[in-house]
């Protein structure tokens, strides 16, 4: 086994309820992963102490089977600095802003780790083995807490000027006159197509009288509100619900179409939590998207599913770390970016 | 004098109101630019007559210096098949839709004629000469009867999937609930932001019995509104010119936000006659922008100001045309992008 067969990679994805990490081989397949909460309320020493531990236990089990860790690339939500491997601002994970969150991995466990968003890290991907596999220019979206996004150019992901972030879809405004959004902003895409603007929608309607019982309210009352719920009660005809879900696709649609415009590209892949509710707006999503885009026909435009779910961002984060390892590293010369 | 010493190019715009042709340098220099009317009521032959007469002239005068015309480039508005050389859909040239308007004028001409985007040949103008100079990363747009715009990265000109468009931002919806667009969509960009949309809303305040007289309703009624008079007329205080400028910077600014956000960018060049009003929305433009994107700080936004003006779509499109022609051509092997 040469050096470069050795070598083996850890993918994480920090969420604002869950850590995942995983074993990932270079070309992307999982060995192996683990999940645990973020609980972020512990503090951050603690969270940071917590993954530490995840990662130790995936390079144990890498060092069992004669491997090497030799990179960490972790996706995290939010605005970035890349170089000093520092979270910027997470609206997620307040407590971690200004943390140089890779420096301290790095220091514990003596390998080189890289941040990266989670939208970044799940089109990466998304574009290596699952629904943008051979589709070199796409925009992808992750409907979760928040709506994170990525632009694949080339078959690359674009980093636009190296701010911090890009394809941050979630905060373009798409309806002046819509709700208030995480950011301050009102009638940003996340404000409509989240999973908090799900629920949301649900509270807002106790708040007006228009729902006073049902699951839905329920929920509501016991704090107990899911977007999986909102869904399930939407399966079963539920209207507020069904509303609901029709104003995820519709604005869906209203952003693609631009950017399908700006971009003078015609596929997307949406992923994340919320699109597990595909069947309650992928309708809504297509006709928008074809009323709202005068620049092509509808049958060329091309919505897909992410194919990868949950794993997209561990393969692409991982990925990211691999290109990004100084080839001295890992023995190679020619396979960064 | 080498064969590509004498090498010279036309760059030509073909407006829904003037055609002008220029002759110029291979790095962008104009030597001598000429300007008629379009009149495509006369039937798209007669145009073409004209604008060949017109190519003839800048050759016969290439010829007299001792030069040689080696490409044509015309940038039209509208989404374009550039392979086949022709108009697939001209908002302000309708007959034209279809018409193989590359491969007559090569017929006639017996010179390489390429068809761009005239927001696109303004990009690649201002890149090369002007405000983009120097800017790996922005994005353009121009404001004219309608509002075109274009995408340059890592300092050339984006084309996205090359399906005949690229950079319309003038069809990205900015309020759902927002004007008629001459697109058939409601609330565009450039439903807020043109000339048209200026004049538009000048008639909505006539018909709505708001304006009942005045310079602006006299112009009105006889059919003789610009985006200058208006422009004018805000400079002077008029209440509804001030207002239709606000609205052209705060839809500018909402949309140039989104873009930023999206794109990762924080550069904007503006162009296009209707950017002759700078001081009537370059304000409530910057406010909008800062207000609507979250992603950066206001004091890192750029947003500038033509600098070429009507000269970067004569530019960028004889630029664009050297770029294409093939090497055996122009005696290159190696200029083709």
């Amino acid at each position: 086994m040469t050096t470069m067969d050795r070598d083996i990679l850890i993918g994480g994805d920090i969420g604002g309820t869950h850590m995942r990490v995983a074993l990932v081989e270079r070309h992307g397949l999982i060995l192996h992963q683990s999940r645990a909460a973020t609980d972020v309320q512990a503090g951050v020493p603690d969270v940071v102490k917590r993954l530490v531990r995840q990662c130790l236990e995936m390079m144990e089990m890498a060092h069992r089977m004669g491997r090497r860790v030799c990179a960490i690339g972790l996706g995290v939500a939010g605005k970035l600095d890349r170089r000093k491997g520092a979270v910027l601002f997470s609206p997620n994970l307040p407590p971690m802003n200004g943390y140089p969150l890779a420096r301290d991995l790095r220091r514990a466990l003596s390998v080189p780790v890289v941040l990266e968003n989670d939208a970044d890290s799940f089109g990466v991907g998304e574009s290596l083995l699952g629904a943008g596999r051979g589709t070199p220019n796409w925009i992808g979206l992750t409907l979760g807490t928040g709506v994170g996004g990525c632009i694949i150019l080339g078959g690359r992901l674009w980093r636009g000027d190296e701010l911090g972030f890009s394809g941050e879809f979630g905060h373009m405004v798409v309806d002046p006159q819509g709700p208030l959004c995480a950011c301050g902003l009102k009638g940003c895409l996340e404000a409509h197509a989240s999973s908090s603007a799900l629920q949301q929608g649900v509270r807002a309607a106790v708040a007006c009288g228009r729902l006073s019982s049902g699951p839905l309210h329920a929920a509501c009352s016991s704090n107990a509100l899911t977007s999986e719920l909102i869904h399930h009660q939407a399966c079963l005809g539920d209207e507020l619900a069904r509303e609901l879900f029709h104003r995820v696709g519709w604005t869906l649609g209203l952003a693609i179409a631009g950017l399908f415009s700006a971009l003078g590209i015609r596929h997307a892949v949406i992923g994340g939590g919320v699109s597990n509710g595909w069947d309650q707006f992928i309708e809504p999503l297509m006709d928008s998207v074809a009323r709202h885009c005068s620049m092509l026909e509808p049958a060329d435009m091309v919505i897909r599913r992410s194919e990868l779910g949950d794993d997209a961002a561990l393969i692409g984060s991982a990925h990211l770390a691999w290109l990004q390892v100084p080839a001295a590293v890992n023995g190679l010369q020619s396979h960064t970016e």
